[in-house]
């Protein structure tokens, strides 16, 4: 008796021995193998794709002839011809078993193909969407045995993609018919199977192959920005991003004067929802317009957001957020139809997820980053700091995860900053100042060239320069401090102490000029006293909750800090340290990891077990309040000086040795670059 | 060692022993005695009173003294006070066991009380409604174990009433923190449980007890009228019933037209859709302030219809179901949100459950109808006939049931008569013409005097005579036939042929007329030619709906008949059998069960377990397509006479002997009341 062929499988190994004549992709899924197909072996859809190898696989003990498949077959040559295969590349459901045989599975033809991750941090996302394409072939009606339309689908779905418990709304039912007609009884359908469910939802229909794509927005919502990731719900990849300033700053900059408005104004919680529901709406149309898809194949959005954005966002009165005991309405993760949400500009069955909240003050947006930057997988102890209007904080490892939100205020996105503005091109996002000649020179979002390379001018003519971003204020004020304009308190020094005639008096204080673009029309950008005292206000919230998570897990430092926000990826670490908005930690272990909550709701999106995941985790992270901490108070008072006057820095002077400048609140104490005494700071 | 007392409950007759001290309420729910309660055991709601009885019972072997029971507690006499307690009853939460005892549950006291049906075919129905009310007390929040109001809410419902899965949709979130705080976290919650599922869904929540009951309206969705009833959820009561006009009746009087609307008007199927919308939220507000109940109490929605209906209420266009093979868009049971429905005048998280439909032309309504009368439980061979614009016809046994639809327009209803009116008072409903003086006598809606007796024009002063309604025009044409002013062929004579000047001339035929309301500014009431052309077409329809299931039985009688429809139970058997609308049967076997459709939507509105059995019976219903049989175009045909010529009613003789006229169409052939031949009719 001779034996079936071998077939192996790379790179899984996976290998098994079938009849002569059995389709690559039959063996594939009899041997769990992770091969791609919408169309289920109808030839259609091109997902299947594998690429033979052939001659010895000693590693195997097999030796593979060209013969080992099957000739290529008219299905196989019409679709080379239509849309081209490319070289070496078979069909799986056409080519069919004839010898032994190694079949390489290549990346693209995987289901649960892995997304790499740009970013230094990166741990790869393992696509696995709660929503995906398949395409049916349903069984004509019969008058004489009659069924719906839809129950026919549900068979078609059970028999030939073992899909159980199908639903469908309204938006489906009114399609089907049309779509069954014209697709002559062969339909593509997006199947959602929220986390924790075993219902599937068909979200839409279209006649034949759907080949348009499904998308995805990952939206992290920021009390100041909304910024929005449109994945391509196949492939992972992010197709477009975008951003707009929180509509409902006009009612109040930072989460509690929102939470005042609507004490005061009975109804402003519906304005406040209205305002942000429509912000998304448009963010969700210009980001489809820029990537040049149909909105309606937005079949999904997961939304990470802070509590009080949250309830908002829901239209669940946020009251009790603002008083103890900051009782949530509810703290679980959400799976709502888009529509209840006036989501309008996205498919009409489009699902939200909203990730659930850690505690009253700590979000949505918290778990997210616990979810991208998996503090509780950490070997060593890590900070994980989320910089936005209210700062996320997460200290811990393996053992013992701590969370605790801290009000840092808008200062950190440009906002309450006098020349500050939303990240966007013009705005200045990198600044140097000469020690010595106390000049400036700075980048620009949108131009690579630095304010005295040549050429900059006429690079940047078309957005010219337009204010500072948060990243850029950082290190306005940071670099300020290195070059002796700012004295440890804070305080910006005159022209007569500093030696500049960019010291400028502003009132009773002094301000920095930046850039002058006066003379062109443009704005005159300086950094004012009232600019440095924000900046201090929030880095010092932000160190101060911090600190108290270190003192609740009784450390004094940490392994590594990892930078997050919105505009994390750009915050500089070094300038961050000598800010003094992080606790001491070697530079070289402090880190960006760009917009880890937005990043976190990618991978919500882009696999549906990290849902379940990251609800288990949020359950097991122990959660602080910094607004009944005395504690948080005392650091946070001891935090304002740069670098502040309390805490040990030792790993401060290595990066950044700074002057010991000191001036005066009138401007009569003079300072010094070099001399005089350094106040508490230790080398 | 002495024993534990006994307890004893009736009427279920369960048993067992508990220690001295053991609430009445506790012991019920260990023996699982069905007896109610919605604020668990906490003496709030009063739902658990029962009555002890004392005395010998020998049947129990029990002597049962009066010390059985613990004495009145500070919670009974307070509540005794406050609301008042029936003499003899305790509240089983807090009356404890002493003794041997006999504790009597009253009916109104039972979860799952059965409601007895007024109706001749009478079964009760059991109350196990999908929705129910509990009374809950929730953990106050801790900022330092920080959960949202929700989950401690999830926690008291598995806690305290071992519910488990439970959501709440934006509605509840929004009203859940301020019911908490004002109940003292106490709250009353309003679940619905949908058929086959296990997930619960708060529909509404309510501090402290929620005293103003829930309800739920049970819709019967016809072509030409829409009946509701208000059923109150606990009880099962009919609290109030309604209906009003479809308003779709603007865009074609039988479904097939609004088809063809919807085919020759694009965006006809939304106007259609919207209007019946709009004419249930009419319905739902109007019922309410008849009953005195706030709209939002009504937490679900039951709706029966036909596929026409269905797919135009539900937004689908119904394009496919105007031709073969009339396929439907979904022909399973549905439960969606009302608000996806535009039934904004219920509760904002209202659900609504459509039956499942049967087939193209055998809808939602038809199962309804099987619900109620069951006829695959009946020993005997049933005819349920549910007379509408659409005819739903079931034929069959506890071995077979058959189902069809037959198009019989909507001249059974009053509409496309001349004089015909919906079933409102001061429509003609009943008639009866003296044989020899051809005089008639009626009584209308709101009255119970005949014209003829003394008082009538007092007593129908208000009103005064409007029309005729359905069962009265069936009346008319019957009575006409065995007055001798119609021929066997539906041609009505002359006043020359008939003897009576109440036979007019009209065109070129003649009209009877039966009421002159002119002289007093009313109106004059007449049976025309037409009006008796219209209901030939449509009594023939039904008829030979009924014979093409016969045929397929190979039967050539029934052994009972039951007429139902909106106004099913207005019908008069004798002259519906004159008519020839149904066939023969004996007299006494012929039966009205009322508004069976209406009916078996408030089973299911009461008792989910109802919806789960009907959606299995409707798998097992054999459907018959009447559109493309070539015998039901026979029968019809042949069906048109009155009685009509081709088959046999020997039971009609003993019922009704009928005239021997015969009228010619120019009216020139003469007729007479006594001799002649007889047209074909067998004794």
């Amino acid at each position: 008796m001779t034996q079936d062929p071998l077939i192996i499988f790379t790179p899984s190994g996976k290998r098994g021995r079938f009849p002569v004549g059995t389709p690559i992709l039959t063996a594939a899924r009899q041997l769990g193998v992770d091969l791609d197909s919408v169309c289920g072996g109808r030839g259609i859809c091109s997902k299947c794709q594998v690429a033979p190898s052939f001659g010895d696989f000693p590693k195997h003990g097999v030796t593979v002839s060209e013969t080992a498949l099957s000739e290529w077959n008219a299905v196989e040559e019409r679709y080379d011809r239509v849309r081209g295969l490319k070289e070496g590349r078979r069909l799986g459901c056409q080519a069919t078993l004839q010898g032994d045989a190694v079949i390489d599975v290549p990346p693209e033809s995987q289901v649960h193909r892995q997304v790499v991750r740009k970013a230094a941090s990166a741990r790869p996302i393992t696509m696995d969407p709660a929503t995906r394409l398949v395409l049916i072939e349903v069984q004509e009606p019969d008058m004489h045995e009659p069924s719906g339309d839809l129950e026919r689908v549900q068979d078609a779905l059970r028999e030939q993609w073992q899909i159980e418990n199908v639903t469908a709304g309204l938006p489906v039912l009114r399609k089907l018919q049309p779509a069954l007609r014209k697709g002559e009884w062969k339909v593509s359908v997006a199947l959602h199977t929220p986390a924790n469910s075993d219902k599937t939802m068909i979200l839409d229909v279209w006649p034949s192959l759907h080949e348009g794509g499904l998308y995805g927005l990952a939206i992290d919502l920021g009390s100041t920005t909304i910024a929005a990731h449109l994945c391509d719900l196949v492939t992972g990849e992010v197709r477009t991003s975008s951003g707009l300033m929180n509509p409902q700053i006009r009612f109040g900059e930072d989460l509690m004067s929102r939470v005042s408005y609507v004490m005061m104004n009975p109804g402003g919680d519906v304005e406040m929802t209205n305002a942000v529901r429509e912000a998304i709406n448009t963010l969700a149309s210009e980001i489809a317009t820029d990537a040049e898809i149909d909105a309606n194949l937005i079949m999904e959005t997961v939304i990470v957001c802070n509590p009080v954005m949250h309830h908002l966002f829901l239209g669940i009165d946020p009251v009790e957020l603002g008083q103890a005991p900051f009782a949530l309405a509810t703290s679980g993760s959400l799976t709502l139809p888009a529509r209840d949400l006036d989501l309008t500009a996205l498919n009409a069955e489009a699902q939200v997820y909203l990730l659930p909240c850690i505690a009253g003050h700590v979000g949505a947006d918290a778990a997210a980053v616990a979810l991208s930057e998996a503090p509780n997988q950490s070997e060593d102890l890590v900070l994980v700091v989320d910089v936005g209007t209210n700062a996320e904080i997460l200290l811990g490892n393996k053992e013992k995860v701590l969370a605790c939100s801290s009000p840092t205020g808008p200062a950190f996105e440009g906002a309450q900053i006098s020349s500050g503005q939303r990240a966007a091109p013009g705005a200045i996002e990198r600044i140097e100042i000469d020690p010595d000649t106390k000049e400036p020179r700075f980048r620009i979002i949108g131009s690579d060239l630095w304010s005295d390379d040549p050429g900059f001018a006429e690079a940047t003519a078309v957005t010219g320069v337009t204010g500072i971003c948060g990243s850029g204020i950082i290190e306005a004020v940071a670099e300020m401090r290195m070059a002796g304009l700012l004295d440890p308190s804070g305080l910006i020094g005159s022209a007569e102490q500093t030696g500049t005639a960019r010291a400028e008096p502003e009132g009773r204080t002094n301000a920095y000029l930046i850039h002058d673009g006066s003379a062109d029309g443009g704005p005159r950008i300086t950094v004012t006293q009232g600019d440095v005292r924000a900046i201090q206000l929030a880095k010092s919230a932000l160190y101060a909750g911090a600190r108290l998570l270190m003192d609740q897990l009784e450390v004094d430092r940490v392994d590594r800090v990892v930078l997050a926000g919105a505009f994390g990826a750009h915050i500089s670490p070094k300038h961050a340290m000598v800010l003094g908005m992080i606790p001491d930690a070697p530079l070289d272990k402090v880190t960006s990891a760009g917009n880890a909550a937005g990043h976190g709701a990618r991978i919500a999106l882009c696999n549906r077990t990290a849902r379940q995941k990251i609800e288990q985790t949020v359950g097991e992270i122990h959660k602080i309040e910094t607004a009944v901490e005395p504690k948080f108070q005392e650091h946070f008072v001891n935090a304002n000086a740069i670098p502040h006057a309390t805490d040990p820095f030792p790993d401060l002077a290595k990066v950044a040795p700074l002057p010991d400048v000191h001036f005066g609140a009138s401007g009569a104490q003079s300072g010094s670059n070099g001399g005089g005494r350094r106040r508490r700071r230790r080398a």
